[in-house]
């Protein structure tokens, strides 16, 4: 299957478990869920995954190669995620590594609708130019509050004004008010200080909701939103970029429990690979050094993997965040590179002056 | 907060780190994402977890209970999700053991459309007779070779015949094309000779797509679905429930990732706690000595979440499965109790004879 979808995994069997049985087990669970036996000969072939290759690393480590046929995905992200983890994520020893993507898949799922250039443009930004987004928080304050916030961030000149991913439709701010009151916070500012600030609320909720709050921020005139994949569906993603046309932030909300050393997908995969295949503009990782635990290595591994060639798909922005501290968001740059998004948040609200703050951050990224 | 969402939680602080130090930062974590210091006092007694007991169990695992005001869902079953374990999947050393659900939540939230009562009344199955499940597979058959095992299945008797969660959109059986086909066959089977079988199909895909198909299975006179919360977003539960009024088979793929020892929500949380409240009438798990790991205890505990008096919910119908051996349905029957659906799939198809085996199988459970 030159064409294939190639699923690479890092395999620790248990005791008396034998690599060879357990790679074939996982193409025979993720697919048929039958044993081979029961499989009739001509889907044995095509609807099967097939063992391409299988190498012992350590003592008990082997790395397995399976190749899928594309038409397994059927086309949906949904679907795609089963076929890559589904049952097996309630088996043990199996980490996905790495995915070599077909060129048709990668065309059909389509990636970032706007990706690290459309976002620049978006924002009137020039290729040298690193960009930040900060965070309307906390919980619980209401709209009014929250647009004044949205004020004072866009008079410092930030250039994506975020929801916190928890801002849902509480009562202490429903969607529908939160998000006028903050999108015309940030026109206002705008037009009278010339920036180009924009507004991206959090719309991650069920399937009814979450295309209702699309066409609320699309028609209110937010150029992109906030969501969660791993809350609402990863193929949310494709629909605000489709049907909608907004740029999407993703947050990686309940993504963490896959992130085992022996078993899940690693974080550059899911976060990576997975997020902008199926259509992130720009992900959100928790940074190293802040609040989270994620190695240097492995925010470099998410990065390349949101900005390497990937068929013909957009690169998409890496966001680390997660508690960085302000006074450090250049020394993140200098690191990760121009084509990054710096995430600040808390480190904003303990100024107190949210301008003032925002101004200074601004400054250290020599903007 | 008599009305809270209780939360408990065991914790395994890493060397040198504080276990009410993380209690709180789970806490802050989870709601206003800021340090205290931050955050304004009023939102600080309102819109942050409290915590209201700490007890320490062993030389290094702790138990902790955090309080949060329901409004802080907002009403969703996404933000549900995001306030118990959104940020927190990403740290270390966090296992939520159970909820103390308040009942105004619940009752909002809803639980089962039919559970265990309302799928016995949909099959016309008297309350001492165990409950029979199988599902449509290998993926790559076509509409018309699941339609004929559809035949088989139901001219055997058994109350259920879902999709394999794996059949989606595939070009080999298009979900219209499978849906026309099996419910057709089912209708057919059941007219001819007096059964009651019912045909589940996969509605599983991105918002809009379950939103059509679900439409499309209620229209095809389906009276239920399968689909996968974490595929397609918890919420999807609720959809299927009140906008459709359709049953739902809840499959646990991509779950098994939270079921770490030390890490994550226990499995009768998340599928027994969480998929019923969210509206699961039936949930399918990895039953003990099958094809997963889980013990008998995790098993009978998932029932237990399942079946107990819950506020006003129904009780919703656990649906063991994973490579269960068709020899022993009764003894599961024995162990787990008539309030039981077991699902058998490969072990009826390693029989050849799909119509003789469901009736072997259901001669066993007393039908």
């Amino acid at each position: 299957m030159d064409d294939a979808l190639l699923v690479h995994y890092r395999l620790t069997p248990a005791p008396g478990e034998n690599a060879a049985d357990k790679a074939r087990g996982i193409a025979l669970e993720q697919t048929a869920e039958l044993p081979a036996r029961c499989i009739p000969e001509t889907l044995l072939e095509t609807h099967v995954g097939q063992l391409v290759d299988l190498q012992q690393t350590d003592d008990n480590t082997w790395n397995a190669s399976i190749a899928y046929a594309p038409e397994l995905c059927g086309g949906e992200a949904t679907q795609l995620l089963n076929l890559l983890f589904g049952n097996i994520s309630m088996k043990a020893g199996i980490l996905i590594t790495g995915i070599d993507w077909p060129p048709a898949l990668l065309e059909h799922f389509g990636g970032p609708g706007h990706g690290i250039t459309g976002l620049r443009s978006l924002l009137h930004l020039p290729p040298h130019q690193p960009l930040s987004c900060t965070a309307l928080k906390p919980m619980g304050s209401d709209a009014s509050a929250l647009a004044a916030m949205t004020r004072a961030f866009a008079a410092g000149g930030v250039d994506i004004i975020k929801d916190d991913h928890g801002l849902a439709n509480q009562p202490s701010a429903r969607f529908g008010d939160r998000l006028h009151a903050c999108q015309q916070a940030v026109e206002q500012v705008n037009a009278r200080h010339g920036g180009r600030s924009l507004y991206f609320p959090n719309v991650t909720a069920g399937p009814s909701e979450l295309l209702e709050r699309l066409a609320m921020a699309r028609d209110a005139g937010c150029r992109g939103v906030l969501l969660s994949p791993w809350l609402c569906g990863l193929d949310s993603l494709r629909l605000a970029r489709d049907d909608f046309g907004l740029a999407v932030i993703a947050h990686p909300a309940m993504t963490g429990s896959y992130f085992g050393s022996e078993h899940g997908l690693q974080p550059e995969v899911l976060l990576g690979d997975l997020f902008r295949v199926a259509g992130a503009d720009a992900v959100i990782y928790p940074n190293t050094g802040g609040r989270f635990g994620f190695s240097l290595a492995t925010c470099e591994a998410i990065n390349d993997a949101l900005r390497r060639p990937l068929g013909g798909l957009h690169a998409a922005m890496p966001a680390p965040g997660g508690g960085m501290d302000m006074a450090r968001a250049a020394h993140w740059i200098d690191q990760y590179g121009v084509d990054t998004m710096v995430l600040i948040g808390g480190s904003l609200y303990e100024r107190g002056d949210l301008r003032s703050a925002t101004r200074e951050l601004l400054a250290t990224l020599g903007r």
